[in-house]
């Protein structure tokens, strides 16, 4: 029971906060960022072209390439990496029970939303504005001040 | 792909809304929801039965049985109405990838929650928020005032 985000959500997250600590213009392999964080690189690389595909990534070709940020960390909101891999439909879904059965509305009575498919949506709304009231520089703004350099290390020997 | 809420879920936001608009006392059985809004009964039945032990649902026995609000349709919000049938777990599950792989952290830099999971915790409890902020009162309030005689007269005979 219960609404699920798929466990790829977290390895998106991750992946795009790991890339938004590289230098500008480095880039790290899907091949690396699956070792970084022990994933299975397929899976990941699916995930990773999600994001490339939504404009979040871009992918560079030739020995040293790989993903990076497609734009400034202060312009990658979490909302927009959670919705280019999970999607952007709503979890509640109103079918308009309200019009079958023996109680069925009219028609016509249905012109607007159903009051609890709009309070359902309200919901969404505010989760969504949640997470994109956070970028990926909010993000590096709270870990630690020597974590960037660490992951530069590991990732692009630098 | 994305997060789905059960068809079940508008099921159990109709059902209740349509309790709360019976006179105080009055009661509808599984069955008479069920065809009210032409929902599988023995479905709905154990979406009923998880209301009434979660304290919202009241069900009364006898040949003019059924459920009933178990209090005042002002104290029974649309958040608790979806927990009771679909659960308290929040969407986003953090499985710690920090604390594993080559990028792996120490255990004691992960004393804190990890920042990402803190804000999808954020994000989803605006969602709750948001659904705790509604009543099945605030829902009566916006449907049309003609409604509720109509569902009486259709449950109830009355």
């Amino acid at each position: 029971m219960g609404v699920k985000l798929p466990v790829s959500t977290e390895w998106v997250l991750h992946c795009a906060t790991t890339l938004a600590q590289l230098e500008p213009g480095s880039s790290a392999s899907g091949a690396q960022l699956a070792q970084y964080f022990d994933l299975p690189a397929p899976y990941l690389a699916k995930q990773l072209q999600s994001l490339t595909r939504a404009g979040l990534l871009a992918a560079t070709t030739g020995p040293r390439g790989g993903f990076r940020l497609a734009r400034p960390a202060g312009e990658i909101t979490l909302l927009q990496l959670v919705e280019a891999v999970d999607g952007v439909a709503p979890p509640y879904e109103c079918r308009e029970i309200r019009q079958q059965g023996r109680g069925a509305l009219a028609p016509e009575d249905c012109r607007h939303t159903c009051v609890l498919a709009a309070r359902m949506a309200d919901a969404h709304q505010a989760w969504r504005d949640s997470l994109a009231g956070v970028t990926l520089a909010d993000v590096l703004g709270e870990i630690p001040a020597t974590a960037p350099a660490r992951t530069r290390r590991l990732l692009n020997g630098s």
